[in-house]
């Protein structure tokens, strides 16, 4: 039926993956999509500019431009390479995620220059994230106007969120006019959530699921039937948790105490609390978890204590939104990874009924709660792209039948 | 023994007590001070002016000034009346309500010049609150040099949190600079603490309990062995729980968004964050629960749907940094009268084993918890004066004995 390619566009990366509509499916049983190349663009921009591809023996990188490359560069790379293996005429969608779906964009969409610039009308609201969404768009729009171009939203997962869980105290007109909790990483739990029942045994519907996606960028998720109840993230992707270099949640008057009483900019409050907080700004070491579960020193384990502290603290919170738990999962990179992080958080959980099987949590297996365990706890790794290509998939098969 | 003279000093207004250190003990086993006279002089500054006064015959608005005085002129008024009671000769010693304490003020401490000023310099960390808890120090400080003045610290109950309660995730330099939560109502926290074990019947010492202070400013906080573990508020009186006027916890990002990007000044943003937001904001319509509990209008009811279920996260959140949670006590004129707004939040609880008696709930009984819900729920009405004179007089006897 054809091929669907996948742009996730970052700052700095881009990463791309090529999916086939048809033959064996490996990537668990509800999928009906399947990789057949992934790749990644990084250090766009940078000296330290590097090509990445896996499950493919010929390299992207054979037609990569020099150094210090654009997106620009990246996506005419990536078109050579796919016009070269005689894959480009097979592309029937491309899927991009899109950081940033404002208030009016609850799932995929099939785009067109209206909605592209809706989209970014919606920069200021993800200044650092939605630009970089964009330009691969903009830019296959112009190479290949005919191409059927493909929004999934990381805000859509939360659309339905209650009323409460979404609004800030603030005038209520100003919800209307978007301020409002977005929440993001929603592919990462829509991917989640959808293979929820094909890995855990006897999964209820029902079941009230808190869901920790801890990579660079980091945030819970309340999920129960399907559905986002609350997420730790709020209007932008700075609140909640501690990230590998952002704030989380602090104090709104001391970001005003920053600005009126310290006589710093916004520019300046700004980079703090984007660029030199979270676990960076702690540990005074790194923003890598790595680093810091690999340091003795005592800065590095505050910053792991502090980090697990939340996490576990707003489990608890998020737990209120779904009236209970019965299972907490772990995904991204330091989910996904560092098994000293599950373990602190469990441990502040206990009392809910969480316990950890301490060696299947040492070997990062997929199950990692005891046999007794009243809460279940997963390490299932996500894949955003792989939900942006079955939504494709979905949205396709739709305009073929219509 | 002699009299001690507590005066709790908000913006505009200045609440008075004198105890007697001697005699039938009214407050409570446990208390060695009662109050004589309790009395407040309402709207300083404004047209709105008042004096109220309890437990006596004689009202100070027999000696108070014209219209719209200020705080010196309310000491002023309060010194002429104790002179004409006959009482100024007897008062031994003046507590004060500090908002402030900062870093280093971790209990009650007799005040001095040099102490002052120390004090004085932590006013861009409380600018709205600290310079009225200073005023009537200073006023009564060059008015009755000889006079022992002690400040009792909103701050000083959450001193011993845990490190991580404490941090922001911010660069580690920035704590020792006091960018730090501090959290507040903690004269109030304390004076609950003091009370548990002669409300509670066979109250463990060791039990994990959560104070809702939900008054016009509201904070929950999380107490085990008479220490505060973690406070809702934190380095301003701004963050946690959304209250009167002021938002509560909102993401950081979009403080940032409206100076950056709606071209706000940060006055603007402070009066928007401060003083229209909150209840006031969510609603359009009051500050004050007890209207929005009387209106039909939606927005009062999501006013309150949200107000709830924000201090019903809090506790969540709460219950993880106690590692379960035993007993809830709500206090402060919400807290104390707001029988709707204590049934919400156990309908958010009850998966922790929160459940309420609805019919004492409804008559503001002492326990509100059934008798078979495994969490005790307790309303018990807080005093901050009290707290301030028992620490008067554990002061006052030191200075005695040395």
């Amino acid at each position: 039926m054809g091929k669907i390619l996948v742009i996730n566009s970052g700052s700095s990366s881009l990463k791309f993956a090529l999916f086939d509509t048809a033959g064996p499916v490996d990537s668990g049983p509800g999928s009906s999509v399947h990789a057949l190349v992934k790749g990644q663009f990084s250090g766009l921009g940078t000296d330290r500019y590097d090509v990445s591809m896996t499950r493919h023996k010929s390299g992207i990188s054979a037609v990569s431009p020099g150094s210090a490359p654009d997106h620009h560069a990246a996506v005419a790379s990536l078109l050579i390479w796919l016009e070269r293996q005689g894959l480009l005429d097979d592309i029937v969608a491309v899927g991009h995620r899109v950081v940033h779906g404002g208030q009016h964009f609850h799932q995929a969409t099939q785009l067109d220059e209206h909605k592209v610039a809706l989209l970014e009308a919606l920069t200021p609201l993800a200044p650092l994230h939605q630009p970089y969404s964009l330009a691969p768009i903009k830019i296959l729009g112009e190479r290949l106007p005919e191409l059927v171009q493909i929004a999934c939203f990381d805000t859509a997962f939360h659309a339905h969120q209650p009323l409460e869980a979404k609004q800030f105290a603030l005038p209520y007109a100003m919800f209307d006019r978007g301020f409002q909790r977005y929440g993001f990483h929603g592919l990462s739990y829509d991917y989640i959530t959808r293979r929820l029942p094909t890995i855990i045994p006897d999964f209820n519907h029902d079941a009230r699921v808190v869901v920790a996606h801890l990579g660079n960028g980091a945030s819970l998720c309340a999920i129960q039937a399907g559905t986002s109840l609350a997420s730790t993230m709020g209007f932008t992707a700075l609140e909640g948790l501690p990230m590998g270099t952002r704030c989380g949640s602090i104090d709104a008057g001391l970001v005003l105490h920053l600005i009126a009483q310290e006589g710093m900019t916004t520019d300046e409050v700004t980079t703090l609390l984007y660029k030199e907080s979270g676990l960076l700004g702690l540990s005074g070491i790194s923003s890598d978890m790595r680093a810091l579960l690999n340091s003795d020193r005592p800065r590095a384990q505050q910053a792991v204590t502090h980090y697990c502290y939340r996490i576990a603290r707003e489990i608890g919170s998020l737990s209120v939104a779904l009236g209970g738990l019965d299972h907490i999962v772990f995904t991204a990179g330091i989910g996904e990874h560092a098994a000293p992080v599950r373990e602190q958080v469990a441990a502040h959980c206990q009392w809910l009924g969480v316990d950890l099987d301490g060696e299947a949590n040492q070997a990062n297996q997929s199950c990692i709660s005891s046999t007794t365990s009243r809460v279940g706890i997963w390490v299932i790794p996500t894949d955003e792209e792989q939900v942006i290509a079955e939504d494709c998939l979905t949205m396709y098969q739709k305009t073929l039948t219509h």
